[in-house]
């Protein structure tokens, strides 16, 4: 399912900087207290896009944003995840073809884009697969991904995430985005799995 | 407001030159008193386009330029701080529709390109905001923003900038540009407002 | 020769991770007893694309696959092996219209693209040229070339490779895909003939 | 002036090797005695493309090569360098109008692409500036620029430059190809010709 919001003001500013005020002052650090067991309970991956599966570069031309680099060994990490039984899921605030393009060639069904409100995605995705929160894992890097990477059970960010996020996740990859970063979480995943 | 210059004899290279002389032994090392009364004040946000906001790199293509490669996380940055009230402009030697069209995206009006004397520009900015320059900060990374480095109230530059820049500017980022580094000062001015 | 394989359903991920699997625990690492006398009875030096010639970045635009990025020293160290008479292959399991071009730039017959069995197009090889699996080396960087890996008399992987592959080659680059690393590999080869 | 080279059998692989061996044991490490009197002296600067002003990125699409990578901090250089007097002059093995749009942009006129022989272009621009190759500076980063390295009065090649190279220059810069190699020596040549 493909779900294209058209509206353009996407994520207001100012909601975003509210929803920053409300996480500053964690009370705890977040643990998971058996990843290899949340690794193998795992139904669903969903990941955000621009600074995650790509450099965050936005190559821009005179026609607008003209490119995304995605590499090519997290596109392999995403196929064996499906192979798993995994599915996987693409939420992003920007609305592009690129990503479309990119979650066809991977065979991704379930991509998001133009997400406002990235939590109300993940809702719908917990009702429509029947999968508890608990069981999905969640890759973001910016601010407008606290609310989702503090609601599943276990989230990932790229080394070059920002401080916000770095604050809110379970594990803070050595790659950074576009460099491998969703590949080396989905290794870890898999290898709890087939252990 | 959009100012588009048509000369194309742009920046001089034997003006840059002599500019260049003129600040080569600064008799003291700048230092702001108190970044965060700076960071509370802040009325303006200024920045130049290549090497600050991108990585530098200047894409050709059969056409000329093609390509420019801005950063996912400075573009949030950006939006955050417009929330917060602050004026965004972008003061360009260069002079392409890629830097329209990121602007346009990013929600920017005040889009400088091809400036030959930067310090004019800010002066305009600073007349038609009534702000005086001790309320405006700005990011630049090479011998033609020297003029404005000097000016402003808090001047920073990417990791990678020119030595000359290094030696006026109140702060020298950890991120290079394009990776990031107009998001570290953004998130430094937004970590003391709302505090 | 070109082999262009039409069925894009490749690599079955199921598949690939069963090999994953047996590969799993290595009896003993890897080691050529004498690295020079290989380079020089080295007749064949094949290779995989994305991640070993490429930084392992897909550059998508609203047409999919737009670019990939090569490295002009590597292309040099192409040039200089097949001066020595050593013959040159591609074997990737994407197929694209960039592979045949810069295949047909650096005058590389043996191109093989959609490859779903590496070590398939690996026999044809060796029957073609009458070149026994010892004389060949084979650089890769992902689960998909595990099975060529072993086979090879040199196998070797750029410094960004997937853990399965750092434990099956007998070199690991200094260097990444893309930054030369085949052709870090390549002046090993040179050095040890030309003495 | 603008030769361009249409034989596209350009640098012979072989007579490369041969090169590559004839220098291969350098008898002394070559050492400038006064290098603040050959900045000063300098009369020409002339620089590879690929792997020296650019990433020795080969951006390859459908139809080719379609983009280089440049930087903006080189391109500045180049113009203060020709606001002191100093001939800029541009040497490559490759031919794309990729080069001759950068060039022209920065207002370099003396761009020598598809160079077989990079010796007898540099012996050519002697001649016809009367200049002794003592007062020419070269970059270059591969076995291709060996000969051109080894006769002008300083010889500089990015950080990411092959072994062959580094051997015979008298400067390896900090940086990388199309990371401002190229402005860091103009900025040392600079520096001490404004002292």
């Amino acid at each position: 399912m493909v779900l294209m919001k058209k509206d353009k003001t996407s994520h207001s500013s100012t909601k975003v900087v509210r929803k920053v005020e409300s996480i500053k002052k964690p009370t705890h650090l977040r643990i998971v207290k058996s990843p290899r067991k949340v690794f193998k309970d795992l139904k669903l991956f969903a990941t955000d896009v621009d600074g995650v599966l790509t450099d965050a570069g936005m190559y821009y031309g005179e026609s607008g944003e003209e490119l995304k680099k995605f590499n090519t060994r997290d596109g392999m990490g995403l196929k064996l995840l499906q192979a798993e039984g995994v599915i996987i899921a693409i939420i992003t605030a920007e609305q592009t073809k690129i990503v479309t393009r990119r979650a066809k060639k991977l065979g991704i069904a379930e991509v998001f884009q133009g997400a406002k409100d990235k939590v109300t995605i993940l809702t719908h995705l917990s009702k429509k697969f029947t999968i508890p929160y608990e069981q999905m894992a969640y890759m973001g890097d910016d601010v407008n991904d606290l609310g989702v990477l503090q609601k599943v059970g276990y989230a990932a960010a790229p080394a070059d995430c920002v401080d916000q996020v770095r604050q809110v996740v379970h594990y803070v990859c050595q790659k950074k985005g576009g460099e491998g970063a969703v590949r080396e979480v989905i290794d870890m995943i898999l290898s709890a799995r087939t252990r």
